[in-house]
């Protein structure tokens, strides 16, 4: 079933979500955004959306309400807000609750597992959903509608989403982190990042490819090591900050291959 | 020009290197393993590698000895090894400095900055090779061989190569932990780790096309969500190592967001 939508918001989410919307045959009515160049952005990658300059939907005919906003900028969007009674509402943020649409009767999540960018094509449809609604008319509507997206549809309380979420930041953010740390390590000596490229790509291919990335650990901690982690933990006397994380992820290492072993 | 070869050992960097040597031109002689098992299932992968059940390569007509062992294996294995006077003999090693084949003339490293498994196959021609020599004469054979195998050859003293290592170690080994601990954390409440496979994709493909992976830092600490890391903090409390991992972590990206800003 096809449905009339609106989307509340013009960042990353709302970028790739609404056009994905609109091509998987629904109908974006209305978008909102607190900056109007930013919607208007939005709406020359759609149909015939009209524009709104203040969040009053209360006259929109969409049956779906998308928050696709900051959570920072989610609260004070909400206490201005006005939607259709009865409309079904929904945010796509990981990271806050249900609750935070308590006041609504039929209220949602709508949570894209993935990291958006306005500059990077992406396909929706390889990007797993996981949803949550506070009743059940509410939950088949957006499960029809986020199967019409994506492959991958998963319903998730907000605390299997918190917990998600946390794992994301370990897989994703820390992970980063770790890639912006070795760039740092190799210019203060003036080798190129680039020449790690290859074996970093590898490594997550292999890490995401085996049965468990445990398994696939390798290293000086891994393999027990101990002259090469204290020649490495010397090198790094000169980066405190640096040594603290070269030990404690070295420990964590040689205790996961103690459990196994 | 085209060499002749033997390689000492027959684990995951011989199994890769000694076919692509040949099928650049080279001739891999001869082969010599601690397990004879395994030498004689390297050269099934070769045209007329001889095998040899003991390190005594004294009537080789090999100009070329490849060490590729572990490294631990290596001290042992250097005791006994015997090879033609003033033979180019090289280590794969990439933490293992130029001086441990100090007693001979003509030394070098051969370091393909690569993870290399048996089952997995392998680019080589996509692996940067550090080169290291003793001599001139030595580095220049050492370049020819490594240039005829790879687009990309660098020459790079001892210390470069270990600290590239320290990097490697944050870049591979410590993220592919940090994936493990994600299914860990993921697995604890039965939420499978595959629904995060795509978000992982693209935080590396994100990460390896920008000019800094610092650039596209996303997450908590990155915002300073301080709210939100409080809370995954709080709900790390059951696992105070993987507590410790995120405070540290997330520091490290608060002083990293610090100094940009």
């Amino acid at each position: 079933m096809s449905y009339s939508v609106s989307i509340i918001g013009a960042g990353n989410v709302a970028w790739h979500l609404a056009p994905a919307l609109e091509k998987a045959g629904h109908r974006v009515r209305e978008i909102y955004n607190r900056s109007l160049r930013h919607a208007e952005q939005l709406a020359t990658r759609l149909y015939d959306a009209d524009i709104l300059d203040v969040p009053d939907f209360s006259r929109s005919r969409s049956t779906v309400f998308v928050v696709a906003v900051a959570d920072d900028a989610a609260t004070l969007l909400l206490e201005s807000l006005q939607i259709p009674e009865n409309a079904i509402i929904c945010h796509t943020s990981g990271t806050q609750p249900l609750e935070v649409l308590s006041r609504y009767p039929n209220a949602g999540v709508f949570y894209p597992l993935q990291t958006f960018s306005k500059s990077r094509p992406l396909d929706v449809s390889r990007v797993p959903f996981c949803l949550e609604a506070s009743n059940d008319d509410t939950e088949e509507v957006l499960v029809e509608i986020a199967q019409s997206l994506s492959q991958t549809v998963y319903l998730m309380s907000s605390q299997e989403r918190k917990v998600m979420h946390v794992g994301a930041v370990f897989a994703c953010n820390f992970t980063n982190h770790l890639l912006a740390l070795a760039k740092q390590i190799l210019d203060a000596e003036n080798l190129e990042f680039d020449l790690l490229k290859p074996l970093i790509e590898e490594t997550f291919r292999k890490a995401l490819t085996a049965e468990s990335p445990a398994l696939v650990q390798t290293g000086p901690a891994s393999r027990g090591d101990a002259r090469l982690i204290d020649a490495h933990v010397t090198y790094l006397a000169q980066a405190p900050h640096l040594q603290r994380i070269y030990k404690l992820l070295s420990d964590s290492i040689l205790q996961q291959q103690n459990r196994k072993g």
